[in-house]
Formats: C-alpha cells, sequence, structure tokens
C-alpha cells in the first residue's frame, strides 16, 4: 500500500495544464534545438505539441521558446531565459514532493 | 496559475487504487446503511461499485463492510471498526495535502 500523485500546475482557470510530461517535453526541446526531433522522440504528434505550446504561451503570458540562427550547437528552438527559469523553478517545486507525500502518508495512514 | 493534485492510494502494484472517490462512496455506504442506496445518490453502477469494493477487500487483506441485522438505525451494510479505521486514517493523510503542495508552489514557483 503506498501513495501516488499526479501533479499539474493549471492555468487559465484550469483550460491549460503543465506538468512531469510538459516538463519533459520542454526540456527536450531545448537539449535537441528542435520541436521536430523532440516529439518524434517522444512519440507525440507535432500538430499538438505545437498547439499546446501556443496555448500555453497564451495563458502564461510570456514566450517559453525562441529561434536562434545558425545550425551550430546554439542554433534552432530553445528555452527563452523566462522559460528556462519557468521550467528550474517547476523542478523545484516537483523535486521532492512524492517524498513529503510518502512521509505525510506513513504518519496517516501507515501499514492500516 | 496554481497547482492541482490527484492521489491515490495504491495496492497490489497498483491494480487497485482507492481515493477521494472510493472514501466517498464508503463514507455514504456507512451513512445510508446501503450500498444500493449509496450509488443511487452517486450515480454510479452497482455492479462496478460493488466489484471494486470486492477487489479493494482482497487487496487490503480485511473486509471494509459488513451487514447487520435488523431495519433500524444499525441495520444494513456499515464500515467494519477495521474500515473505519482505514477511512480515518485516509482523510488524515488527505486533509491538509492541498494546502501543504500549494505553499510549497508558492515558495517555489510562486507567479513565476
Amino acid at each position: 500500500m503506498r501513495p501516488k500523485i499526479k501533479v499539474w500546475i493549471v492555468f487559465g482557470g484550469g483550460a491549460v495544464k503543465f506538468g512531469d510530461g510538459r516538463a519533459e517535453l520542454l526540456e527536450l526541446i531545448d537539449r535537441l534545438g528542435s520541436l521536430q526531433r523532440a516529439v518524434t522522440q517522444l512519440g507525440m504528434s507535432y500538430r499538438s505539441a505545437w498547439g499546446y505550446l501556443r496555448e500555453l504561451e497564451g495563458v502564461a503570458g510570456f514566450a517559453l521558446l525562441e529561434r536562434h540562427a545558425g545550425r551550430g550547437p546554439e542554433g534552432g528552438t530553445r528555452l527563452t531565459p523566462r522559460g528556462r527559469e519557468f521550467l528550474r523553478r517547476y523542478r523545484t517545486f516537483r523535486r521532492g514532493l512524492d517524498e513529503a507525500v510518502q512521509r505525510r502518508f506513513a504518519r496517516t495512514v501507515g501499514r492500516a
């Protein structure tokens, strides 16, 4: 018997959600420098990822991604400084949350 | 922007889940003294609720519900003492969890 949680950040009254899967998408786009390569690796549809990201930027009120010219390691689609900061804060929020829930569970439900 | 969580207790390697909806079902059965009346009120199917509860008792390893003879206020289907204790502990675990997540969110993501 163990607790399991799902966590999202909810924007705009619940219309747009951001969770672990989307955090992974942003991170992978930034690492690969390409939305196309990121969605291929994750087995997602380009069209739905693109639509989601536009929607997320709309409700967040700031750009998450930007295009850099050139084919070198700096070229391609990257996180904006603000997008990178948002992702970093999300990771800080998310990290340790499972452990906190496990500790709370052990204190309250335990082995029943 | 705000966090939202879903929480379950997972039994038997993830095959059986127990969360807020099921806690409400158990509580309502106990209050009404009847599985039939509880599922009707919740708009659930009797068959699936019955199947779920048998499955849950199987993985939990103890009876949650028991039948009491009589048509008085004590009669009908009620939580066993162990079932009541489990539900009480689940409520203690669950209570305050949302607030803890909100506090963590405010400390980490804030208004980004």
